[in-house]
């Protein structure tokens, strides 16, 4: 425990150098998107990390490449995994200060990548600075990981882990992305859900035909995209699709008791969410976000969407949507279930996949989850908002079923981080208190 | 007889006198929807009819002028009704020459307004013309109205008509607007169908959440259209809106008769208009294309509509629809009855009307319609296709309701004019033909 004090009394001692650093990491373009400075921020976050005493390297991907780290020795090996490249950050007239020189204002840091996810991953390489620089050596085996594509939905992360496997052995995989819960106490995550995308579009005619010439005798293809649609879910929004949920995985007890202690304030998450009100008892509500899955459609498009009227039968129509899946649904079933059923009601509709995420769940009974969690109420002096699973979805199969390791996400960026927006920011002291945490969680996980 | 033997050596003597002078009309734009030239095509329009020896001044209304005219003697009062506004030219890439620039290639003149309405207005006032030159009069009372806005809707046609009931009354009023049937026959067409423009739209949020973070406790906008949309049609296509086809008028025998006596070749209107087949009997395909009404999307819009996927609930959708509407369907009752069925669903949900046009009908069983047929046929050497209405809409019901007189529709133009798009054309041979048939039109309700 002396130790960890002496740690914790450098890392708060050096607030400032953490900061520069930072800036210095965001200040490197690295758009996977658009192929911009990605090479180069690897490049750049190699030498970060050996100048903090940590050996790294880049490994290459047929995409961008990934930066590999690790130190320590110890009979427990956590594997960090974050993200160095960033959203676009289109558009730029939207932005109070260049989205590529970070800019401190009102105890924020204003970037692109400042909180999703180069401060975040920075954090962890501070923590083990500070016991090296501290006590000369860190107290469990620690292993980085650092894609250059999560933005760009982590193509080859699979197949990095996959040809990887005992360079990656670990017995925790951890990962800080995304916001602290919104009341300010830090969330820890046992899993994600997953991700489907797909179109179904629908030719009815060769071309767009008036609706007064023609009106009555042929398809319109606007009403035939709804009447499939429409066949997808019943009245109360459930999926109708054949074999949707038969892979849902049953909640586990442990899950619905971390449900049962979480606090639940139905009108300000209306309001967070910009809706008129959410009507829904505590339990649906947090299965429904966590354990259940979706059938969101995310686009619409037929016809005339200009001014005013244009009297036309469409002759094309597509939906876009995407499913956020839960263990233990495969994405290529649900898919099959889908396209099936979309033919099924019109043999003209085409349905094509736009990729997909396996969901990820780890046991929150766990051990080693408790010692997470104690790191994070320690760092934080909060109570952690523990959920069996982040509505959203993140690579986080890659460790739970590819390795084969369990995995918890602990976020550490502010709940407005405006991640994917202009003006992205991190509060500086959610980003000190996110050492704090991965510091304490180094310490935790030393312990027997 | 014999006099009008003579009229029709004089007009097939002077088709490149006729041709000349509808380039000359078709030169000048008069773009209603852009304001573009309008009033000066109305001043070239008097000015032409005045060359002809047809007495005609402008009336001013609240949007772009009618022109009117008189002229002849006789028991009998036709008006000819035409609009003199085109629709805007764009895209003008497409054209293989310029719009307002009249040019003729094999045997068609391309030009914008050609066939919709200018070289169909201008055919009646040749026929009266080549009375003129031959008889030195003409054998009935003929009235023209040329308005300047019905390529924007006609707003203000029933106005002036209402206004000027004794100046317009009449026993026939004779509109050229459309094409032949597709078979090269003449059309002939004892009403209209009538137009309801209105969107329905829809705010679920305040703005579009993240599909993830958010997905399964939010509602989503498009899935909610789409619950509105198919709660509006059964499945087979029946609009379930209470009271829609409340007023709608059983066909009469003579109604069922004139589709008796249609020839139908479904495979070949599937090719007309690129469907891959229609599987209607006859009677059933005329009925819903004339005498039913219709409710069409044209237009859906939610959500991102850009390539990939992006992982929203859209806050925002809406659906733009039109309904066509038959005797006796009133449009303010049709929409009043959609309005309170989609607010019924969703009390959130804003329903626009975007305008709209009566339904319009004339008795085919009238005296006054042999006549015009037998024109139709005399001058075209073909059996014209009487259909009960036009699928369409056309402002007919200021002369069948306002006016208070019969009305019957004869177009001229060929059936690939290609009005409304690049290119628009008029087959000179329908031209020449247009005039032959106003002028045996005339002829024939001469006489008792």
């Amino acid at each position: 425990m002396l130790g960890y004090q002496k740690v914790l009394a450098h890392l708060r001692r050096n607030k400032r150098e953490h900061l520069k650093l930072l800036q210095r990491l965001v200040a490197q373009p690295s758009i996977s998107a658009q192929n911009e400075g990605v090479r180069e921020c690897a490049e750049l976050l190699v030498n970060i990390m050996e100048g903090l005493g940590i050996p790294a390297q880049t490994y290459e991907t047929e995409g961008h490449p990934v930066v590999y780290g690790e130190i320590g020795e110890g009979d427990f090996t956590v594997l960090f995994y974050g993200h160095y490249d960033v959203q676009p950050p289109e558009p730029l007239e939207a932005w109070d200060s260049p989205p590529f020189k970070p800019t401190v204002r009102k105890g924020r840091l204003y970037g692109r990548g400042t909180g999703d996810n180069k401060g975040q991953l920075l954090s962890h390489l501070l923590a083990v600075h500070s016991y090296l620089q501290v006590l000369g050596e860190i107290p469990i085996k620690i292993k980085f990981v650092f894609e250059g594509e999560e933005e760009s939905g982590s193509p080859y992360l699979a197949d990095f882990v996959s040809e990887h496997k005992e360079l990656l052995q670990a017995d925790l995989a951890y990962t800080s992305d995304g916001p602290l819960h919104e009341s300010g106490a830090p969330a820890v995550y046992y899993g994600v859900r997953g991700m489907l995308g797909l179109e179904i579009s629908l030719e009815t005619a060769s071309w767009d035909n008036h609706s007064g010439n023609k009106g009555g005798v042929i398809p319109n293809a606007a009403w035939e995209l709804v009447k499939i649609l429409s066949s997808m879910k019943d009245e109360n929004g459930r999926v109708r699709v054949a074999g949707f949920y038969e892979q849902v995985r049953e909640p586990s007890t442990k899950d619905l008791e971390l449900i049962e202690n979480l606090e639940y304030h139905p009108w300000q998450i209306a309001k967070n969410f910009g809706v008129k009100k959410i009507e829904m008892e505590k339990e649906d509500f947090y299965r429904r976000l966590t354990l259940e899955p979706t059938m969101s459609i995310n686009g619409l498009t037929s016809g005339y969407q200009g001014k005013g009227t244009k009297t036309i039968i469409p002759a094309r129509a597509s939906a876009k949507l995407d499913c956020r899946l839960v263990a233990d649904q495969d994405p290529e079933m649900v898919f099959a279930a889908i396209k099936h059923h979309v033919e099924k009601m019109n043999p003209d509709a085409e349905v094509v996949m736009q990729g997909y995420m396996h969901p990820s769940r780890t046991d929150p009974a766990l051990p080693v989850s408790e010692k997470i969690l104690k790191a994070a109420q320690t760092a934080s002096g909060k109570k952690p908002v523990a959920l069996p699973a982040m509505g959203g979805s993140l690579p986080d199969y890659v460790w739970t079923k590819i390795l084969g390791v369990p995995s918890i996400i602990v976020p550490y960026a502010n709940a407005d981080e405006a991640n994917h927006a202009p003006n992205e920011n991190l509060d500086l002291e959610c980003f000190y208190q996110g050492i704090e945490i991965s510091a304490r969680a180094m310490y935790e996980l030393s312990k027997k």
